[in-house]
């Protein structure tokens, strides 16, 4: 069975050391926010975590979900327990406005629970990681009397949200939909289609389920321009807030998937269920946006929480089994054999995911830092620069962080042999698990192309110039030649990048096809940057605390190793990406599309 | 459902234009090898593989093992059957020797079979493949006593085979092994240990199963010295060739795996079993490594067959799922969406997985020429290279070609979005099956390190000179302006691959770990260069019909915008593995093991 250790030390670190947190405290939200409280908090939910999800998190994946024939479903054994102790814990709304009983603690607050409750068990906390969605949307969007209305008690987890998006024939493309929303009299409406992949579309933690549900109001505009937003509750919600009749949504099946089998995922027929407008008419996709960017920073978690529980099991297994001599000569005399964890091949597999977690989980505290910098900066201009930044790393994040978590298990799972592949060790759950994180809120595909189709070019390239000068001014303030070791890959990164960003200014509006081909190269060069800058910010706090004199010094010297190791095997692959980027889209769409 | 069409044109372009396969009718074996022969097995095997077997694939993943309380196992619905006819088309014993039973076709024709089955049903095909090694392993090692009394039965298929190496404490590490033969007054061993992840172990396909299995007789050496080998028969074997009573073995379970379902892994139980030696006391690991580098072999055609069944599927997905519109301009008016083939990322993840497939099996079908190279060649100078480049390219082709071959399967499962992750259209199995080939017959680590650390420095490095002569030679002839787009690419891999190899003969001796650190990126580095090569001898060899003209130019063509896609996009990769290489083992080894 697999075990987990919630990572407050390195959390506390980003958040002291290298963020410095308690500077921010004039900001709203921040006043409060102490070392002490998140410490706190991280305690306090990470012995959630680990007592109570991870023991679930193998039952869920044996047990999964079950449909009976009235549509109800049942969650695996001891998730409702759970879900009440997560719910008493007060998790869920700890980001969220006061007003309506949230906490009002900032947004970095949420993603670290991400990664804890991911890494524990990512099926369970898909349930309140889509509640947390819909309320967002629904704050954002919504009235003040439909924020009364549902707000408290998703924030409270007494119900939960989904987000139906998706049908058979339409995922990627929205504007293809064909569910429809019809006006009645009385100004509500009557939603009537069929969604599938429905995240905890149907299941039995809590008494109402309420469904954002795109549609289109017929008469409308064509394609995606004609989407609205609608609330549909499961239950009919009566004026006093007590629940009323069942509302026109039932859950038609359930889908067998590779993993997450804890989390249901379900097909939902709508039919002419009663249905309020969330925001304007035919602006549906715009709160569903804000919905989805959120969603894609914590999907992004997602990949991170894999990695990072498979990697924790990969290293205790190394340490204990017992295989072979190190080629380099004994290390375990005593034994009949050395662990494994001496083979330089096993350290590669183990060292990439410790230096992609440290790395990613210190760039997701950053990035969970901006929306508050956009709402707290006074100057306009920096204002801007935070809101530019955000969109343009929050899909490198879903993209580059699930792509690794996948790589991540895999090794992790690699480093058991064939124990790996047997279910008795958990460890291919973890994979299966973090499998999906590279597909839903947009494949990763999708993602490369919103970065470099949407994000790159937007307003001359001010987002990306932004982040070179951001890079380059932190280059530049730390060059001294005691951290060659760190500046120059990061500068010769930083330089494959500006050359893939500029190949890309000159050759998109050539041939637009030219974008496509590169963008996912150009994404994981981009995510690569990313993580050496905040290496570059880690390297020279734990130097820099090392020179004063730490009463903890070898979390430092493993920050260096761990630094060097970044800096000088895993980042220089940021120039295979750009000769990818520099390949262009020619090559690549020769081929008729029925010779494949 | 998946569906699987056998690659008969690309395997006979092979034949024909890359390999002219017929120049070798001077070999034994190759006599009647004529392509006419050829095609006819390849639609006769064809027809198998894509009637019967592909529709199992599914059945075999959702049904799975069943193991009885008698320790009986029941295989899926539809195996036996299947079975039955697998083995009355005689492909079992295809190129096995004639004197028992086999067919004496060259070793080419179980390779280009095992591309096909593995495609259609890995789980089914590893019954026979086991079999196939047992049978080479009793045939090198065993008297003709043994071979008259099991190679018939096996190259039919009227019994099956087993290797039985893994103890659960031993997997790598075959010193450890605790299982042990004693040998009794009658010149026969009682064999006595546990053995676990024994393909085909028990199942109910055949009467009778021969399990090789590697035992120490007391008192002999220690480690891996003091291991050999025994032929364990099932039920006893009368001198008349009929049944007898029942061994004293027995499957104690079956695993639970993520994959490959339909093929039973085994808990398998040696109590005071009789057992007959095979080969020498304590020489069984001798034994073993010919059936095991046969397997290798084998296990690298898996990822090539997952990798093209997976792409083939994956395909015919993308020019039939209408989503978005071509940001290069639309692509199909008629339709409320263009196929999504039509997206440059779409294509990025078939090219990929189509330069590999066609460039893999190119190389697959060269590799297995060598033995009979080896076997047939006159010169000895010339029989020492080809066995060198064997040696060389099997822990490259076992290694390189199943790590593609799950990264592939796993694009090709991308491809289908949403879709790919629920065992609605199967693609989760394919990528769940191809992940046990990167683990068993040696971890893809373990043939890094046999690269590295055996077949590189042997002989002074006279594998990898070979190697390299070979390359300048193709390279050096082909060397024209006409040829530059496939010439200049090469020529800067085998340069990557000079340097990381001049870097490893310097480095390794300083330090053993700098090879261990060094091995992965080297294998895949390997790999790049060796398909390099295959695809420049198809594209000089495409071009040179094309200019002579052709009635399939189309294929020609075709295979030319393959060859540069692989030259441009991929081959250049090798520069990031050169960087992993040079970077040595300190900053892997630097972390203390209770640091992790």
């Amino acid at each position: 069975m697999p075990t987990y250790i919630t990572p407050i030390k390195d959390i506390m670190y980003n958040l002291t050391d290298v963020l410095n947190i308690e500077q921010y405290q004039s900001f709203p939200g921040f006043e409060d926010a102490t070392e002490d409280l998140f410490k706190a908090i991280l305690e306090e939910s990470g012995k959630l975590c680990e007592e109570v999800l991870l023991p679930l998190n193998t039952i869920g994946d044996i047990e999964g979900c079950t449909r009976h024939k009235d549509g109800s479903v049942t969650t695996p054994k001891g998730f409702k327990e759970a879900y009440k102790l997560y719910c008493e814990g007060g998790w869920l709304g700890i980001s969220q406005d006061p007003k309506y009983g949230g906490q009002g603690l900032p947004y970095i607050v949420t993603i670290l629970l991400e990664e804890l409750l991911a890494s524990a068990n990512m099926s369970f906390n898909m349930y309140p990681g889509l509640t947390g969605g819909a309320a967002s949307a629904i704050n954002v969007a919504g009235n003040d009397k439909q924020r009364e209305k549902y707000l408290p008690n998703l924030h409270s987890g007494k119900w939960t949200g989904t987000m139906c998006l998706t049908e058979a024939h339409c995922g990627t493309d929205l504007g293809l939909m064909r569910s429809k929303a019809e006006l009645q009299e009385n100004g509500i409406y009557k939603v009537t289609g069929s969604k599938i992949f429905i995240t905890g579309g149907e299941h039995d933690l809590t008494e109402n389920i309420i469904h954002l549900v795109l549609a289109k109001i017929p008469g409308g505009p064509e394609g995606s321009k004609g989407i609205s937003l609608f609330i549909v509750p499961k239950i009919m919600i009566n004026d006093d807030g007590s629940l009323g009749e069942k509302n026109g949504v039932m859950c038609g099946s359930i889908e067998e998937k590779m993993g997450i089998h804890g989390a249901s995922t379900c097909v939902m027929n709508f039919d002419g269920a009663t249905g309020y407008l969330l925001g304007a008419e035919h602006d549906g996709l715009k709160a569903m946006f804000i919905m989805m960017n959120g969603a894609r920073i914590g999907v992004g978690i997602q990949g991170l929480a894999q990695s990072e529980v498979s990697y924790q099991n990969a290293a205790n297994y190394a340490r204990e089994r017992l295989q072979m001599r190190s080629i380099s000569g004994t290390k375990n005399p005593d034994g009949p054999a050395d662990p494994i964890i001496v083979h330089p091949d096993i350290r590669r597999m183990l060292m990439d995911a410790r230096a992609f977690n440290e790395g990613a989980r210190s760039l997701a505290m950053w990035v969970s830092l901006l929306p508050n910098f956009v709402k707290g900066e006074v100057d306009e201009k920096k204002r801007e620069e935070y809101n530019d930044l955000l969109g343009l790393l929050t899909p490198v994040m879903k993209g580059y962080f699930t792509d690794k978590g996948y790589e991540n298990a895999t090794n992790a799972q690699q480093i058991f042999g064939g124990h790996g592949y047997i279910k008795e060790y958990g460890m291919d759950q973890f994979v299966r698990d973090a499998r999906i994180a590279m597909i839903y809120e947009g494949t990763n595909g999708i993602q490369a192309l919103d970065l470099v189709g949407r994000k790159l070019g937007a307003n001359g390239g001010r987002a990306i110039q932004s982040y070179f000068a951001l890079l380059t001014k932190d280059i530049e303030e730390n060059e001294d030649p005691t951290s060659d070791e760190f500046i120059k890959p990061l500068k010769a990164a930083l330089g494959d990048l500006q050359s893939a960003s500029i190949w890309l200014l000159q050759n998109a509006t050539k041939n637009p096809d030219n974008a496509g081909a590169a963008s996912y190269a150009y994404m994981h060069l981009l995510g690569l940057v990313a993580l050496g800058h905040m290496w570059l910010k880690m390297a020279i706090k734990s130097s820099k605390v090392l020179k004063e004199g730490s009463n903890d010094p070898s979390f430092h010297e493993n920050k260096l190793i761990t630094a060097r190791y970044f800096m000088k095997r895993m980042l220089p692959e940021t120039s295979a990406h750009l000769k990818k980027v520099e390949a262009g889209a020619d090559i690549m769409m020769a081929l008729k599309a029925d010779s494949f």
